[in-house]
């Protein structure tokens, strides 16, 4: 297991990514690491956890360091998640990680990091990206064994998905949007394989500003005149509301976490 | 070669970037990635032509991956040229590839992208970042042939260069700003190995503004005073028009695409 | 020596940082390249300098490439220094190593690059970071011993830290802020190891605007209420004032520069 793919909120104007990625590379120099982002708006875990979700399918097996952490210094858990095809989560116990894991196939097996032989001392209490969450990824690439890094905890127990599942009636679905991309697409909390929308339907959103929105489902953007919404398949594999060369966001006035009721008709 | 230089318009906050990454390394584990920018403005395909054309001469002999890609879902063609020194370039056939093909020393062939074995299924209508351009570009890496991915195409159906020539007149040359840097410098679609500008020249530049600006040809910024104008031979290789201590954009209220005369005295 | 950390004011904007890893891996194509920033503001050297000396101690034992050189075409001059536990420091004269060199145990051999050899040609008089500085630490990564670039030169004749040293009083620190982080903390000029300061202890802040701020040493953030005031150990090792899921920059309308005195009651 020699990738090691990194998502945080660190952002990329002050030292801490490149601090992290001198402790990986310090343990683990053969280790190839791939940056998914680390411009996730500060504290934000829900934005940090569909970044790694909307990624994984595509990435190799690998070691999946991720560190969106507003609970650090308070007693969260820090975990180490092994899941479906043998891939390797290691994070803060507050929900980061859990859409990823059931993407992959479900949780196989779950340890709380505590054995401080894996981490750097002495333990800062501002930066356990760099004293707790590097080393122990950086270890683990490096063929430690998942067990030797503490007690193992029943998936029960962990954090659940940082978002809610649609609900669905006989006339509408009602979701939330979970990520706003550079676009301006609202990428909503509606697996496309599971959302039973199909290209050519027509549908009416209605938004907490309470207007109704007429649009189509779509195949992509250019299926409907510039300047008009449409519903389509995102390509992270989740529903989405778009603007053919506009901001869907601005349009309808929406941001990450706002509901959304799409009427089936 | 186990290079693979990586250009596009995603941005660093989303997924995107680490997503290609993700299946170039899937394909191609033991490619060395180099990523030029990801920070072109959206779909603007001469800003990145003009930052792959301005760094290639300095890369090692690699594959170049680029994707500013406003035609995605289009009838657009997805491309290989092979280059020169036997750099191989893929990305769409818009004329984001052109210039660089033409200063790494002309096309000696080029492929239209047809061969679905090499592209990720189901392709998406979105990212063909991802389901096209990545996959290719690390089959290229690995040693697949250039002709295994599809049909050859004579160079004279490609898209041209997105910036016209420069035109001379006995007076004058007409010329167009193509990008504009973090200084606020204007590059120009003069090559400064054909310029004809020498240091210590006087000229005046022209604007739509249709203000006239009196300055010199210099060597560097600092050879006239803070705040004033220069000409000069840019790092990229071409001329371009600067403030010392300032921003050019700003003073001549000038962005990429504008016309610049400069008179000859 | 195969790790290259890399440092600079480019933006990751235009080409520049790209070009430079591009000359880096034709000389070096073993290295192992690790981004530290390339979001200094531009020529801002104290903060430059700031970020390498915080990331110092985590990274492996490497050649560090740092550029922030607002003298480029000037007669400052091109440096390597060899410090401590065998780093390489790589950069221009204007103080930005020496912190670093400093922080790893002090200077132990000091050359200006002269030996054009091992440089680019043409020269170009607007990027030394390419045509110098990064075939420099290409070749210096590749094992060409550092007396081949030029002759030595004693430390004292080298720029010094770009902040000054805290002053102590009987009663008062007087201090300087050297750099404000993504999350308003004021980095100090105060290490933390030499600090005197202890958890639980109350001071007085009294700042060029004149106001007096009380607060406590606390270990973290959470452990005064939200919105309030607080001094502790940053994890880069120097005192930082910081708000309570607030900015303490903006509190106290103080920016990287500015003077900070602390009142020991």
């Amino acid at each position: 297991m020699s990738t090691i793919t990194f998502l945080s909120d660190f952002g990329l104007r002050d030292e801490w990514v490149g601090v992290c990625k001198g402790v990986l590379k310090r343990i683990a120099p053969e280790a190839d690491i791939i940056d998914l982002s680390h411009e996730v708006p500060s504290y934000n875990v829900r934005e940090g956890a569909f970044l790694l979700f909307a990624s994984v399918s595509y990435l190799p097996v690998s070691v999946h360091l991720a560190v969106v952490d507003p609970g650090v210094g308070s007693e969260r858990r820090a975990l180490i998640i092994e899941a479906g095809r043998g891939d390797l989560l290691v994070g803060p116990d507050n929900g980061l990680l859990t859409p990823t894991a059931t993407r992959l196939g479900g949780i196989t097996k779950a340890v709380v990091i505590e054995n401080d032989k894996y981490l750097l001392t002495p333990l800062s209490f501002t930066f356990h990206g760099r004293d707790i969450f590097s080393p122990v990824a950086a270890y683990l690439a490096a063929g430690v064994p998942i067990e030797e890094f503490g007690p193992k905890i029943k998936p029960v127990f962990l954090a659940g998905c940082p978002w809610p599942e649609p609900v669905r009636f006989a006339d509408r679905i009602e979701c939330e949007a979970i990520h706003v991309d550079r676009f301006g697409s609202l990428r909503l909390n509606l697996p496309s394989e599971r959302s039973g929308l199909a290209p050519g339907k027509k549908f009416t959103l209605n938004t907490d500003q309470r207007r109704n929105w007429a649009l189509t489902f779509e195949k992509t953007f250019s299926d409907v005149p510039p300047g008009q919404l449409l519903l389509f398949n995102d390509s992270s594999g989740v529903v989405a509301i778009g603007v053919n060369q506009g901001s869907a966001a601005e349009m309808l006035q929406l941001k990450a976490g706002d509901n959304i009721i799409i009427y089936l008709k």
